[in-house]
């Protein structure tokens, strides 16, 4: 049998070298570059997309298999028309649990080493994932080879490092010596045994198939549960293809490939609170909205739920010694893939008397304007605002901004892209702070409101609060005053939000890099968990000790 | 200001590197004699106690004081008569949010003095602890002395050890670089700022009113958390010694010493209910009845609960090299403390054909009686029964002893012990397997079972599957097999229970040590936490990054 854990354990050290230092890694380059991934890498992917269209998904004959589902549609117009595999839930959860016995037995190393062959082989697919991810999200092609690549695969991996360095943080065997005066020592040889919860549910969100789903999938495998993926009825293909290479490896190093399972559903017939209801199921992972993240949240009280909801993020303007690239920063990001990420700011908060800027004094109109402005120079192009926005994934989200239009005076109205039927700019609204019912609640989609605040003290006590009611993600500050800065420092971590300053340039809001931010705090309602943090994997094993007498 | 944290910086070094060891380590003696802790120590310690009793409990003047509350009784029948400041929920949430900004912001370092200056001085307090424990538990003096001080010291010191570990696991500031081909690499400063969860509420047990205190009082205190000790109500004592060093250790730091608050109540009022749930509450640390955890449990959604419950701890008897030395064992398991420990042994499984031993075949009567004959050996001195047994800590457990009598065939009937009115020697029954409504329950206090099974293999599946559904923190096994031993450990390792083998001499199933023992394995019902692992620490606290833009 292939030494996979030997095959990787050098990537595996640095990986947890890096949790540890948290400066800058990537262990699968981001770069779809040929001279990169090969001068045909890009062909290939396009002919094996295209190769499993129309057609029943191939998996293996072992996965549970009585009935076949599936109605996806590209947000690009394209049909999918793949049918996937589907069993009762009885008949998941039993394959599921037959199959863990042996892999919650199996070895830190040998389990990580499965992890690990399948993030090689999910990089080598990164193509081909690239366009699954956007033919079910509606991210841009460029964004979906990049987040639901080899940024998923660095979210996986880091997944994996940290739950190898927790399992490994006890040892396996010890010998115990208890003094005993002048008499002999007591003396217990102990071993600590690693005992995984159960089966884990994996439920998958339609924006960000891999990227959101690798964190929990990696980590519930990696500490010895099987699990059962449960992706978005409109986004099954990424996690199909996942679960199809990791049950390949799983079957070359010797274990039941239904460690790995696919529950796919259609929105006619959503089986996941059937599915997490179920005894057997002990942990569940979950993005999505926080209607159903509540749900289970209140609902699987003796069960391990781990959730990334909703929120509504934030940007205080204070002031800037360059006004045109924080307008432009800010512009990217709420253009990025239309608005759609869990990152994209929301809110603005702007002092309705105007800010100081490298410009001279900007009012707060010319503020909002600056915005606009530089979101009209970023999407000029049609070629480029497509590539920037993507396409719409959900109906609700085109329903959503047409609705918003009456919540402000319209700064900047949304329209579609030329050449991209279902896509939207931003829409940006102007209101007053105390208008809290157009912006306190999150909007999801290409939405921003321009809020007119007293005073950056106010913006801050306000952003501030609405995250504590509200959740959030991500805050940012543009602000030359140090005092400032400090008193956001302190505002946002009592909020519990990641929080960038002064971000100009290639650097964005929106990103979240592995190995070194924590996405999501946990300690806000935008979710309760941080991927990946030591909390996140801690709980999904625990220790069963035996101590046995010795002569 | 005193530095605290140099002052014992060496010993958290050797708790942290005993953490990782799993080796045998203590931090502060167990034995109470002359020559470790002083020839005044125990004279001082009851002059302190005799001090106490009868008047308010002695609190510095910032605590908040609106009555006085407390009706503590001695189980050896001493009047205690003191009473404790009391407050409304909301007056005791003000203080307690209130001291907790400044505390929440403290350096890793400030805190983690803090805790270890309180622990030295709780641990020159043993001797005072001691006897507060001895008259609420009802233990005997040598084991409250041990119990109640040094080894809750340790265990104390064992969840500092594992806060700080967890804290420091990110770096607090790191310089980012991401390359950027030959372009300028974008850099980012990054601050990880630990953000405490809020108030934490710690619920004692009557039984261990320190030692199952201390690991979640000082993980919340060390994250940075401020907390109110809600003591059980029949053993508010040596809480409230505990909290009153803490605050004075608090203000010698320049801390607000409602940090740390106590909040007493009267069974005719009890308050934990209405405490829990005020929003600012958001960790709940509990020790009690499986009726009032799985309350918590099922109400507190939204917050952090770590529960010990109760459970139906397992003996398997297979077969043994050391029949006398197996009864003598067990007898003391069984007698320590008359069961009233939660992980005192209930349910001892013994084929019904027999067991091979050193002394030839026994039948299942010859086992049964080898163990009752052993507790009888074991208390046939009055004044050595008392020091084993110690007192009777609720009137509820007198009551379960009288009533289980006929829960089954009596083969040593309960008795108290000469000299001490409020006590119990063991009772044990014979019954079948299958009169699972005996045996199947968790019956606190002095009572057990001997279970006739099938077989070994019998007495492996019954033992499991009652842990699975009912919980347990202790097993063991007495086998002479290899084979009978591995299987068990599978068993119990599914079952998460943890496990000791051949068990002879002075060691116990019952006995947990610090350091070294996982006590609770969080994966059956009998508790959803470990007594100490990283699970247990790390989702007090949460990262609130900062990334700032630089030049």
């Amino acid at each position: 049998m292939t030494d996979f854990y030997g095959r990787h354990e050098a990537l595996l050290k640095q990986a947890l070298n890096a949790i540890a230092e948290r400066t800058y890694f990537s262990a699968y380059p981001e770069s779809a570059s040929p001279r990169v991934y090969g001068e045909t890498a890009r062909a290939e992917g396009d002919a094996a997309f295209e190769a499993i269209l129309g057609k029943p998904f191939p998996f293996d004959d072992r996965h549970p298999n009585e009935r076949l589902v599936g109605s996806e549609t590209s947000p690009y117009g394209k049909p999918l028309g793949i049918r996937y595999p589907a069993a009762s839930i009885d008949a998941l959860i039993e394959a599921s649990a037959a199959a863990g016995e042996a892999w919650g037995k199996a070895s830190v190393e040998a389990r990580a080493g499965v992890m690990l062959e399948g993030l090689a082989r999910l990089n080598r697919q990164s193509f081909l994932i690239a366009d699954a991810v956007q033919h079910t999200s509606g991210q841009s092609w460029g964004m979906a080879f990049q987040a639901g690549g080899p940024h998923a695969q660095d979210r996986g991996l880091e997944a994996v490092a940290y739950a190898v360095a927790e399992m490994n943080r006890a040892p396996r065997e010890v010998a115990w010596e208890k003094p005993q005066g002048k008499g002999e020592p007591i003396r217990l040889a102990k071993r600590f045994r690693i005992a995984p919860r159960g089966i884990a549910v994996e439920i998958g969100c339609a924006t960000f198939p891999t990227w959101n789903l690798y964190p929990g999938l990696f980590a519930s495998l990696a500490t010895g549960n099987s699990v059962i993926v449960k992706p978005h009825p409109a986004a099954i293909l990424p996690a199909a293809i996942t679960v199809k290479i990791l049950r390949e490896v799983l079957i070359e190093a010797g274990f039941d490939p239904n460690v790995a399972l696919l529950a796919a559903d259609e929105p006619s017939a959503p089986i996941a609170k059937d599915l997490v209801q179920h005894s057997a199921v002990k942990i569940v992972d979950f993005t999505g909205g926080p209607a159903f993240g509540s749900w289970l949240r209140h609902t699987l009280t003796d069960k391990l739920v781990y959730t990334e909801e909703a929120g509504v993020n934030a940007i205080v303007i204070d002031s800037t010694a360059n006004f045109r690239g924080m307008c432009d920063n800010i512009a990217f990001s709420l253009s990025l893939y239309s608005g759609q990420m869990c990152t994209a700011p929301q809110n603005v908060f702007v002092p309705r008397g105007g800010i100081e800027t490298n410009e001279g004094h900007k009012s707060f109109e010319e503020a909002a304007k600056g915005i606009a402005d530089a979101v009209d120079r970023l999407l000029a192009e049609p070629a480029r605002a497509q590539t920037v926005l993507g396409a719409i994934q959900g109906d609700a989200t085109l329903e959503r901004v047409k609705e918003a239009a009456s919540f402000g005076r319209v700064v900047r109205a949304s329209a579609p892209v030329e050449g991209l039927a279902r896509s939207a700019t931003p829409l940006i609204l102007a209101v007053d702070a105390d208008d809290e019912r157009a912006w306190r609640e999150e909007r999801f989609g290409p939405i921003s409101f321009v809020i007119a605040t007293d005073s950056t003290a106010d913006s801050l006590v306000r952003a501030e609060t609405s995250i504590r009611d509200k959740g959030a993600i991500t805050a940012a500050l543009y602000t030359s005053s140090d005092a400032v800065a400090e008193a956001a420092e302190a505002a946002f971590a009592r909020a519990n939000v990641a929080l960038s300053i002064n971000l100009i340039g290639a650097i964005f809001v929106n990103q979240s890099s592995a190995f070194s931010d924590f996405h999501v705090t946990g300690g806000n309602p935008a979710g309760n968990a941080s991927l990946t943090d030591t909390a996140f994997v801690a709980n999904r094993f625990r220790i069963a000790p035996v101590r046995r007498m010795t002569a």
